[in-house]
């Protein structure tokens, strides 16, 4: 391979690239963790040594995304998906509804999950509003959202990854408790989380690597589901025990904790939040000046800094594209196998220097083919 | 500390000590999988060389396993526990009875989770058996098994790590299929699986670190789980999406790949079962040639090869023993909380050697304190 020996720039929409920092401190320490002389991966997960990396995790959550008091940090396993089906599981009960707006892929995932739970126990899971008459191309607006009277929660998804779909100002749908799934754009920016009951997120993008998933939510509504679950599908129970009701995924909260170290050190989320917007302006900019040549399908206000969609003339020069980008370096850069095109995801870890890399191959690339 | 520079004799309950040579290859390659250049972290799990990895794991888990046809391997999350309430979940119907054989801790909380089941469905989850009332000091018979004619099911445990107790002939307990969790042994020698509709493990004793769970389960047994639940609660979704259902836990995978693939060049599992019965004998007959000291409180045919369990004198004398086994570089080997004494973890990565000087070390103990 042309790029072996150097670190391609990687655009991979999930797992994602992580801070080379990160995966440094963890190779530098997998034999010998904290003096121990054993990897982390080898302690006991009710070891002093993992639980202060478990508890730096937590508090490195908590102080990043300024969490008010009332809330509870958990770590749990399964991904995002398995919370779909988990918090339907935890708060809709017999008769209630859970009204979802759908942007995009995931949260339609998320509404089908809970659809399923709803014929278990009797309740309903409804569309409550859902953007895919306009082609999945924007976000949805308070007005246009008709919750059920029985409405036990609301549930979003700040960011949609396949469509390129985000809301760069969090809305409010009404009154019930809001859920959100954050899984692509959590700690992208400050935020407020007081508006949220829950947020949830698969480390993968942001925050980490595959096989944590982070739960944030206001404890008195986490003491509110349901309590005759299995205790391992009760967010109680994980709440209860710091996350320690069963063995964690040790290594990868570990990891976790390295990014969010990462992410503190180069100077918080004010730091990320012009870093992220810098880096999806430059391509957003290419987009908009070849206009005759690139397209975002995503309407304006909804594009998101995170995953940049565009199409190319034809699909023909989209997988040329594709394929010269990885030749130059850039990776990860196919669009999802249901929306085609051309994805750059700009996550956390992505550094600014390889999306001008992959502005300047975008200009270039026009003036050969254009 | 004395020996942070040694790499100290582990004998953890789980997560558990792992084969140096898996975790030197995940430190080598850390920076740059397969030649890529990037984390094996960082690649999609839907890549090429990721899948690599993915597959292998499972070719090899099938390999050493000697897997019949008509089996699939799935690859999970949420750690054995998250498998009490999903094997319910899938297999126990309204009127169906799980029926449990309790032998210790682990299988009562299995019982416990599928009974939380049974009352969202309305099925029944029994205790088929249970030693409680011989102290949970012996596997359970056959013939003191009464199975309810609705059973849909029989679920054991083959170990029981907290008391130490394991099957160490597999029974099979009436013809309603066969559940076992294996989680503290699987891999510990070679076993029939035809007997078995489904196997499962968390893999952070025997095959790797903590975030992955393996079920090794009958094609039609899994085809024939309950199909309006959540997907990611069905093991079917799992089994067509060959475990790529959402992301998996992608290191912790590559992980288990490096342990399975250790254990196969260390000549497989007729070499690891002469390492381990010969391991575990060598503690059990120190244990035994000092009676007066030492005690193990479990039936001398259920005594398990993986976790060893002995008493001393006074609970004083076993505080002793444990400080003073880790300033002599043994760690890991306080009782559980709930069993007290002292537990010598024995799993497949655990040297001989360190076997060797914790029995030396035993002996050494009994003179100064006997």
């Amino acid at each position: 391979m042309a790029h072996a020996s150097r670190r391609p720039m990687n655009f991979n929409p999930g797992p994602a690239t992580l801070p080379l920092a990160a995966l440094e401190r963890a190779r530098d320490e997998l034999l010998d963790f904290a003096g121990s002389g054993i990897s982390v991966m080898e302690h006991s997960h009710r070891g002093k040594e993992y639980e202060a990396v478990h508890n730096e995790a937590i508090a490195l959550l908590a102080r990043l995304l300024g969490l008010p008091p009332g809330y509870d940090v958990l770590l749990l396993q399964g991904g995002a998906s398995m919370q779909f089906a988990t918090i339907a599981a935890n708060f809709l009960p017999a008769g209630g509804s859970a009204d979802h707006i759908v942007t995009g892929a995931w949260s339609e995932k998320a509404h089908a999950e809970a659809a399923a739970w709803a014929g278990i126990v009797g309740g309903s899971a409804r569309v409550a509003a859902s953007t895919r008459d306009s082609g999945l191309a924007r976000v949805a607006r308070p007005e246009e959202v008709k919750l059920d009277s029985r409405a036990v929660y609301v549930h979003f998804t700040s960011n949609e990854t396949i469509h390129g779909v985000q809301y760069l100002d969090l809305p409010r749908f009404g009154e019930a408790p809001q859920i959100c799934d954050m899984s692509s754009d959590i700690l992208w920016r400050k935020i407020d989380v007081a508006p949220f009951s829950l947020i949830y997120a698969g480390a993968q993008k942001n925050i980490g690597p595959s096989g944590v998933t982070v739960v944030v939510a206001r404890r008195d509504f986490i003491q509110s589901g349901r309590k005759d679950l299995p205790t391992i599908l009760q967010y109680r129970a994980y709440a209860e025990a710091n996350s320690l009701l069963n063995t964690p995924p040790t290594f990868g909260i570990y990891l976790m904790r390295n990014v969010l170290s990462w992410i503190e050190g180069l100077g918080g989320l004010s730091v990320i939040e012009r870093r992220n917007r810098a880096k999806a302006a430059e391509l957003y900019g290419v987009i908009d000046s070849y206009a005759g040549f690139y397209r975002c399908p995503v309407v304006s206000d909804s594009r998101s800094v995170m995953n940049v969609i565009f199409r190319l003339p034809s699909e023909d020069l989209e997988k040329r594209f594709v394929d010269e980008a990885q030749r130059s370096g850039m990776i990860g850069l196919k669009g999802h196998r249901s929306a085609g095109g051309v994805r750059a995801s700009l996550y956390n870890a992505v550094e600014p220097e390889w999306v001008s890399a992959l502005a300047s191959f975008m200009k270039e690339f026009v003036s050969r083919n254009g």
